[in-house]
């Protein structure tokens, strides 16, 4: 059993940017050679999130649209009035999505539906520069 | 360390059915022979989850109201006027609950809490053959 | 490749308590002596979840009150009618944030952003005493 790390650095917009990353996530699961296990993606920060979704226009303009009426930008959130960032509702919406994926790995392959790609939502109010975590681990 | 795949296969009505899946998870623990690890369940596809409840009739008819009322079904989705499919609704389910779940194993059995168990949900407007992917780590 | 488990109980005041747990769960990881790897966070039950925020008060304010609007405490559960328990909306609030939550370990360090915090949200209508399992596995 072997583990591997990889980071990979990615440019929003922020805004709810849904970016699809299932490209360079199965780049690293066959970077890192490990035939069968699991590949764990991880975003660090508080305004963004990782899920799975199929990733054509009408999908990624709808999730948008739900996140927005979800938890929308501007009713007013505490975070916003202490701090003046103005990205109160990015923080909720990441806490509520979450941001961690497991997705499994067989021969190589991520485990993932013909129209299931890896998505990064970045709800901050800014272009962001984010990092994202790969780890792959098995054998 | 050691790693087991198993892949079940199961008949869905769509609908936002909500399936119990932990006995079947269970069983595939005690198949792999692992005593301690973790289990790592995947849903392929991208019209249905996973997550963890109570599984008991007034639960999950609170969970489905609960579904509906954060995605309607009948609001309109571009994903819908693009291709035609009428699951829009599905998808943007399917990503704001996720696709993955990690219940830790100990002494062959799912650390679950009593009343909780392990659900598929099915959101697609249409009954599916929904193939789960079962992963059992640990030594 | 070594895994290692922890069982954490903590007391917690029940209608949506939000708790850090940021500060235990690296101190299990240091008590693995596991150099990298990752840490699996599970909350056995199912009226409480696990996720990330910026654990500040107006976030916390914040989550809550999102939540409070996603699956309203008053408006009628089928549960609650069926079992009389009265927290028929934490059992939905629980399922749609999920119970477990996976971060990269590496030398040493769970890999959060600055401002991102692991928090365990108990939505029960009572104070509870939970029990947060974390699994540190890796080398």
């Amino acid at each position: 059993m072997r583990i591997h790390f990889f980071e990979v650095d990615l440019e929003t917009t922020g805004e709810t940017d849904i970016l699809d990353i299932t490209g360079l996530a199965q780049d690293r699961v066959l970077k890192s050679a490990i035939e069968n296990g699991s590949m764990v993606a991880f975003i660090s920060g508080s305004t963004a999130a990782l899920t799975t979704t199929e990733y054509e226009p009408g999908v990624v303009n709808d999730l948008r649209r739900a996140i927005d009426r979800i938890a929308p930008r501007d009713i007013g959130y505490e975070h916003d009035r202490r701090w003046g960032d103005g990205n109160g509702y990015a923080h909720v919406r990441a806490s509520l999505l979450g941001p961690s994926l497991v997705v499994p790995v067989r021969n190589q392959r991520l485990l993932l539906g013909t129209w299931q790609q890896i998505v990064l939502i970045d709800f901050d109010n800014r272009p962001r520069t984010r990092r994202v975590l790969i780890q792959v681990m098995g054998e």
